[in-house]
């Protein structure tokens, strides 16, 4: 019964049986395991087709290592300390004579579990991780096409700045998440395995075939996997490296989103809300809250994961041929990629339902007018060749009077407005379309993404 | 079936029986529901105290808790979304039409959940922690007396430098560790608890008693606690803050002690092992492997652990009366105490059964004579007024030849080598005999930390 | 000419003068030195006081001291490639033969580095970031005072809770300040030096004294320190890593209050603001904008500074007597205590000048008027018995009318109202009135940091 | 003078002239005002390429901009509080009233400051950072080579496995670091800039022009770069966050070189060894001490500059159309790059002059024969179908005679033993010659890296 774990993911974020199916094939400790008889069983076909053992032999492996549990394994290794000797035992415990030896020949632990990890992760990967981070960035694109023309007030350091439109705000996050997409792919399909043995050398696979490096190629060719460059008794860290770098960086976008919702969500601002459930509750005590629950449960599953990364870069040292220093800590690592697609589903479901309010939007950019139009005021009769623009609407702003009015009044300032052209005086006058390219830009950024992204 | 979750705790680091038991009542989600129950309760007797409801009230509340489940629980909130108020549905649901309205009134579910976790966080150091913790130092003050006269190497640089003795080495720990218990058990003592409601300002309970603050020490001290100097929705982070801090700490000091031993093991060096039992496995491919599988494990968790902190340090900064981006993250804050409790008894384990080679440290100082001799001699020289002894003696040890030889022969030092006392040439023609004051150090510093500990 | 250099602290941060002359006489390079030039005297006082050499001797050693300046220790370090035997040397040129020998006899360059280190951090702490801190305090309390009674409404999750006051908003970070306060004094006072040789086991001192611990406590006495309780080469680590920990701790609570005054001066929000010079620039494009520059800057340099503490975790493992992998590193220690500084003298001055404008603060209550009565409305009617009340006025909130015409309007909840007092009816009428405790906690808890801080 | 400021870059680090001039043009204060200047250049260009103002104005402006220097637009900051508006007014006060208003027209101060910085970090790592790289890359090639057929034994857990060359143990690092100079060579030509004004969506410029996209296209280009994908006011964070990370990727390489060397160059090791000049101290107090300084250096400023990468990762989020909260943060980011420059300068310098003790390579091999014999033995029993033959050598390990011998005595093995050819005799004879592919490899990593690097 998980409440008797400790375990947030176990006990309450991976709760959901959806959620669960997408996770627990691949970065569960049965389907760790799991993995790990699949390297084996690739081995042993590797050693037949090196002529090293009978192909029934292999064969005879294969089909013992089908029936082999975690539950077994976990047992074997209570009794001799050592997990991949353990479930070598269990496989050979159902061999006849004739196969026995060729189970883990010449292999390593960390030949089984690199290798078996690279496989794992790559999988989650294309199978769970880029489809939800695919579907939020769909619904993202939706968003952003359908509101790309609705005004929005832009915002920088919290202050009202110059008017966008929500869509162009929006395919920010379009863009930063489409680039994170690409990224945690070439990064996984750049996991590699290793067959190398105890110190890289291949020095065991020396001695039962001549071409060891062509065994090594079979058998992880077998898995779908490349080998690494170069191996000591651990496959060369960066590979994992870069991978968990583009989880933690996709991570920081899907925060920075659920921060921005966030914001928007505000009291004050109300642009935008999470739908809200009729039986639901916001708060134990104050019955009429409506909080932005599911943006701050991403953030906060952000700042629990983010800090993580250290754990990698620490992970990079390891001693000699390899210290076992990043073996514990190596078995956290699922729980990060379990938490960027708890994150990416959730922000998914809360966009899905996004309430946008386009009349408080443009609410909030007519409370702006009067600061709004000081930049194209400032850049208008800069064109025009006034030498201190930037200068002089800054001091028209630290008067109290309608800027326009001011500016009709400041005798040094009029023979560059009186160049304006109607066009131009209309923007002064509705600067709620000074929004420059934004719905076009939207647009493009979408189309550029759906493009790169359907490839 | 826990090996189809993704936490390595509760797949592998707390199966065993004696770990969970010292970590479940505490840390479990079954637990953390267990104490906001048991803090609705105090509630409840608040409540009545104050004269808000009758104490039969407060009773069947208590009553009523004593039966909730942390399955219920979730399962409540499946439906309403909320995580305290499910818990106060379940109370609830079980009482009477006079009772149900005085469950949770006037507070919020952060007063409940800051509260619980600051009171099961210092039971759970109190109970499980500091005992581990404690064990440990003892197991080290043992050793450290044993040896106390263990001639050893000192080593600086992973060079050999001046003689010690192995007692004092370990006293290092005993010192250290003594340290970080002592802080442990101050901060966890200074965990606080809050009864101020949302905004906390005790807005909702002013409105039922005049004595809003009385009524918070007044619950809290029920549950061992004192309330925060000050609070919004939530307990200042800082208190919180510091024991995690104190925790992470601790967890370097055995990290430390862990990688020295790690080294101390390595083959060249040879001077302790971790014990290895008759069926143990240390390699799946080389069978003579004996491993500092133990040393190794407290590091990695160390790796994994520690960069945690940051998520604590982020979580200071929570907006205005409180934002929700710290409630996901603070529940992982029990894995960092669980990874301290696992690395503390695995280091404790370890330690207990550790073997010492005396015969090798005395081979590893001797090896290292010539070079040991130097700083007894050029101090002793100095002493005897030469001007320049550090470099005199530098210049010999770059000559090919032993080092009193050398001396000998040089007619500028003679005269200063002749004013040695015959003990303080004993001690250059011995120089393992040079540790200083390393077994009475060991002994001092072994009882200061007794006394402090036994306080 | 310092912009050739690319250290923001030097040619950015510190360039005030002021600033500088807070900082420079602990921090800087030649303060560094300095102080380690201080603990040779000492150890030459300590060395005549043992009666290993005579008064004029140290008096000598003394004397050339005083000349030394850091440039010639670069530039002898130059030649030798060593640091501390620099500095020593740089004495040693000025001193008779007598002296010569006598100047760093029997103690190793970690006892003056890390003494020098303790005793300039704790005089910065003491000299400067102390008095610093206790400005920025003052300053909070005085606003915290004036605006007691300000009305401002409470903020959770971003979303309008229950009203408090401005000064029982500030009150959160004279309470959380205080408490920093106190624990950086605290642990700047626990900063520890040793006096124990190359192991820390008195090698070397044993030769010249019988008494090499009271020799050390002498010495670090005269610089006013205590001896750590066990060294090695160097002194346990952990005095330093509590006392960075407190300055981080710190710096969060000061990018807290940031982060919340940069909100409140949100263009929607506008409660408060950073006042604004006239000269000054907003934007280089926007010549309207007020940006909350200050604000901003401090939560940046908490980004840049805070993480480091892991610099300071992963320094408490050193090898064996002690490896050198903590030197580099621990010369940033430094850039970590005047980041604090810098963050503390600029919310002082930024604070100091804030603008409240309690009408902005009124009007942002007024809107949330219908939704701030839930609360009270909820724990009234359940203080009268009412069995459901909290899902009772949740429901009450999904429907279009004023909430207390909806109430008078259901006849389940109708009989409980009519027992409201005139008073708990004003409170629904007005529920800017529902601050509870607000102004009184203020003042108690400014009255309660000023008396702590005070002694 | 140097010695007052805090930098350890700035007063030691970057010291040695050689150094200073590969950071100072790219990542100084100087330099970084210095290509704002380019950029603002460029503007004006850009801004007479599309017709808004003369070619004439903008060649005015180039002059102009030339002659600025950083003191004085520190002075005028220091004015007027904005540092970019502070350098435009620095250029227009050179010009004429024609050219006045065309300085920075359109564009807003974080165009200037990303599109910089961009072009600067780029600019160091091609013409500082990967010449440094590469080089430390060729020397590790030509010890790799020379030292391909050095014997050495593996080490994993710090114990004696099986035995390698050095010139392989030294190809790990060929491989790592090659991998990450391609890394960083992508990351860095990947950088990008923007020109799309304060909120991203080219308000101002669709002002002045009706090819918004194409005017930036074209500044850039003429700076060598090209556009984010999209913008806010700010670059994408994303494109310098993947180079930060190649940054620190790379640096951990260098740090677990540098450890491994650290660690090979233990007393009890002794296989290498830093060169040490004539005139070196190694101790203030052990005149003997031949420390590895310049590893322990590199793997110390590992530790202050790796965990800075959190920075990065918080500064992924920025609120809305951008806060400046990554502002300060951002200022450091030059530091961690130097970081990386000046150890693996530090290590060039270090490899280049390593002594390499074959001899005790040989040694060390010796021995641990008995230990290496059993992963061959226990590979041939099995590949000549002993069913348990693991579990048979590890049982023959426990025994208190040599292997061989217990082999013979062995009834139930010897059968298998019989089978074995004389040259597999030979290996378990001569086990030091049971290297595997570690020269081949060694050979064959090494080509492959100077052909992907040579491109």
């Amino acid at each position: 019964m998980t409440f008797s774990g400790i375990s947030p993911f176990d006990y309450r974020y991976l709760r959901d049986k959806k959620l669960a199916e997408k996770v627990a094939p691949f970065l569960s400790e049965e389907a760790r395991i799991g993995y790990q008889l699949k390297v084996e069983c690739a081995v042993a076909k590797g050693l037949a087709r090196v002529g090293a053992c009978t192909r029934g032999v292999a064969d005879e492996i294969i089909a013992a290592a089908a029936e082999v549990t975690a539950k077994e394994v976990y047992e074997e290794e209570d009794r001799i300390q050592h997990d991949i000797r353990a479930l070598v035992n269990c496989i050979r415990k159902r061999l006849g004579g004739e196969a026995k030896p060729f189970v883990h020949l010449g292999v390593t632990s960390s030949d089984i579990i690199n290798t078996a990890d690279a496989m794992r992760y790559r999988e989650f990967t294309g199978s769970s991780l880029l489809p939800s981070l695919l579907e939020l960035e769909r619904t993202l694109i939706r968003i952003a096409r359908t509101e790309k023309a609705t005004l929005q007030i832009g915002r920088t350091h919290g202050q009202h700045a110059e008017p966008i439109t929500f869509g162009f705000a929006l395919t920010e996050y379009v863009s930063r998440l489409g680039g994170r997409i690409l990224a945690l792919a070439e990064s996984a399909g750049n996991l590699r395995g290793k067959m190398s043995g105890a110190v890289g050398a291949y020095n065991a696979l020396a001695l039962i075939t001549d071409n060891a490096e062509t065994f090594e190629a079979y058998v992880l060719d077998e898995l779908g996997l490349k080998p690494a460059t170069h191996a000591t008794q651990i496959v060369e860290p960066e590979y994992l490296l870069d991978y968990v770098h583009c989880v933690v960086a996709a991570f920081g976008v899907i925060a920075n989103l659920a921060d921005d919702m966030r914001h928007l969500q505000r009291t004050e601002l109300a642009e935008i809300g999470e739908s809200f459930g009729d039986e639901q509750v916001g708060s134990s005590t104050m019955p009429h809250k409506r909080n932005p629950v599911n943006f701050e449960n991403v953030k906060s599953m952000w700042k629990a994961m983010m800090p993580r990364m250290i754990t990698l870069y620490a992970d990079q040292i390891s001693e000699h041929q390899r210290d076992l220093t990043n073996s514990a800590s190596g078995r956290f690592v699922p729980e990060l990629l379990a938490g960027l697609l708890v994150a990416a589903e959730r922000m998914q479901r809360t966009m899905q339902k996004l309430a946008v309010d386009r009349e408080q939007m443009r609410r909030n950019v007519e409370r702006s007018k009067s600061r709004i139009i000081t930049e194209p005021l400032y850049v208008l009769l800069a064109v025009y060749g006034c030498p201190d623009a930037h200068e002089a609407v800054r001091r028209l702003t630290l008067l109290e009077k309608p800027i326009l009015e001011a500016l009709e009044q400041d005798a040094a300032l009029v023979p560059y407005y009186a160049k304006f052209t109607p066009q131009q005086k209309e923007i002064l006058e509705h600067p709620e379309t000074y929004t420059g390219r934004a719905a076009e830009k939207t647009e493009a950024v979408c189309s550029y993404w759906e493009t790169m992204l359907s490839q």
